[in-house]
């Protein structure tokens, strides 16, 4: 199957919509959350149970797999999908938010970024060219384009030069892009700057075009409400028949209310990294599982969740191999995190196709007001 | 179902026999191997990741569920089968070993022995008495009694004492013991001294009597040859009815060599451990899965397997995970692995109904001769 598209419903109320993506591997209901598969693993997770619990879509994160094992490895055994055991659409990033992030040194020309790894400090030069040979090397479904992440703070002149770069990359990944079994998506930049956000929208999207869009140099460490007026002013300037993507997005209020805006898809590693660190999701109440009330808690860790963790587990076993470091323990929490945000998809896609959606989010919000943020 | 051991069938010319022991939790084959569940999970796996594989029981250390969570919380929730949801029989041993080769301090009288937890450093005080009232608290199917495990190398006379010691702790096991639905094991010590095992099997299962007998203090540091000639002059001596456990051993040519000695039981932590450890059991080879000649591998890690890991996973894979530090890489390891042990019993057993157990021990011995051993 061909990539494809398609708007299915649209909330009357909010910019919400119900929508389905078409890949050569398989369908993707959207709104979608993508568990995030870095190395090629959902974190201590067998691809079986990520599918089982639901995902539909995983992202997984082309710097990592570039440096190691490298792409032409993965490209010998007819990438990814068959390499990492995962039959299922799969996105892979740039690769930029990484080498922004996470390498040792890095130098950015208008042709590419220079960078060290964070794993034996070798040197390695990637640019808009090299970002599309690698993930067509990968074989994801979809690509995305080599975009700078501008940080925040930036001046308004910072964040227009940053964008100028990523149009010029994102005009060059298009140009370069040989397969036809992949999609690729274009980058919105522009900082914080509801002007820049405008400019690069058309750029991006008018003057050259792809098969989707994302939101991103969100969540990088700007205040939540600037973070969510960016969306909710960008994403009803995207064009309606494409996909709406905000990268690194995020906790279950900030997917809750993006969707509000007309956002279709997300990635994000809390619910996996935060479930390693023993903090469990549920709709009422965060169950830090470390924590001494539990000792007796025969109950689940959520009564009214569905997954296996919760279905044959008390919260008491939870917090013995969570305090005895078993590896079980992050199995099963990363088992019912991943499930939760599965859940809430699901809820929030029965919403839109009820035309409740605005009822259920602010029954959501009016529900999870006093729990604070999960990040950690 | 009460508990009970029938020989189904004996081998013609070995000592190896065919059994099957009932329990209130199920039946077990024998020779069976227990993959060891040590803080009441077998480390990275799912209850049915271990199900599946083919284990029928498992093996779980009361000094640590006593340590932590403590028997009284798993008392609470009707035993250790339903808190660690293994809906199939479990034996615990009984907390001697470890004392006696984890705690920090240990001082033993002939009423019991004073330790402190290697965890907080708290003092601890267990008697002959208390290890059993343990062991009912959990619930476990098969208990042991506790004994001091004779330290290799022991003169005559300290083995003989420590043997003395074990018998009169026997006995205090047995009459303390309330629980008609668990069965108890009586262990044979006496170090390497046949003599003292003659004397030990006298006193432990003629003047006292058991469900099943242990050899103990083996695989403590003793040379191969010692233990298993150990075994092969102890074995004859343990009634036939009953059956006969070998703690802590072993390596998969220390099982089919004890088999052939008349050997029922087995559990170790050597496929489990191996597992983290980046060492993956085959037949024919040793696969060390860091090495570098296994990053373009795409056979798994045995072709003659039937594990989820061998039917879905690349050397090439398993290497870059575990090269990753991913999580996943040690489930996939521990299930081959385990697996791996699964199958080696399965053959004994077939191999023994079908009266050609020496045949296969010989050709099994020809072709691991070259392997050398897998303790790391």
């Amino acid at each position: 199957m061909k990539y494809a598209f398609k708007v299915l419903l649209k909330d009357p109320v909010s910019a919400a919509r119900l929508g389905k993506i078409y890949t050569p591997h398989g369908e993707v209901n959207t709104p979608v959350f993508m568990p995030v598969a870095t190395q090629g693993s959902v974190k201590s997770l067998t691809p079986e149970m990520v599918r089982n619990m639901g995902a539909e879509m995983i992202l997984v994160n082309t710097y990592h797999l570039y440096l190691r094992p490298g792409h032409s490895i993965i490209n010998k055994f007819n990438g990814l999908h068959k390499f990492i055991n995962w039959n299922a659409p799969i996105l892979t990033d740039s690769g930029g938010f990484q080498i922004f992030s996470l390498s040792a040194l890095r130098k950015i020309t208008d042709d590419g970024v220079i960078f060290q790894s964070h794993i034996d400090g070798s040197r390695h030069y990637i640019t808009p060219e090299t970002a599309i040979e690698i993930q067509e090397a990968l074989g994801s479904d979809i690509m995305m384009c080599l975009d700078e992440c501008t940080p925040y703070p930036a001046s308004f002149e910072e964040a227009e030069k940053s964008l100028e770069l990523t149009v010029n990359w994102a005009r060059r990944c298009k140009n370069i892009k040989k397969s036809n079994e992949q999609a690729l998506f274009g980058i919105i930049q522009g900082g914080m700057y509801p002007e820049l956000r405008r400019r690069a929208i058309e750029e991006i999207c008018l003057n050259i075009g792809f098969d989707g869009y994302a939101l991103g140099g969100l969540s990088v460490g700007e205040p939540k409400d600037i973070m969510m007026n960016t969306v909710k002013t960008a994403a009803p300037l995207l064009p309606e028949e494409k996909p709406r993507y905000v990268m690194g997005v995020g906790t279950p209020e900030d997917i809750v209310a993006c969707v509000d805006y007309g956002i279709d898809m997300f990635d994000c590693v809390i619910p996996t990294r935060c479930a390693r660190n023993g903090l469990l999701f549920t709709n009422h109440e965060k169950v830090v599982i470390k924590h001494a009330r539990y000792k007796e808690d025969t109950s689940p860790p959520d009564e009214t969740c569905d997954c296996y963790t919760c279905r044959n587990y008390s919260r008491a076993y939870l917090r013995h191999l969570f305090m005895a470091r078993e590896i079980l323990a992050m199995v099963l929490n990363t088992i019912h995190n991943v499930r939760h945000y599965m859940r809430l998809t699901e809820q929030i896609r029965e919403a839109i196709k009820d035309g409740r959606y605005a009822d259920f989010k602010k029954a959501f919000m009016e529900r999870n007001i006093n729990q604070g943020g999960y990040e950690n």
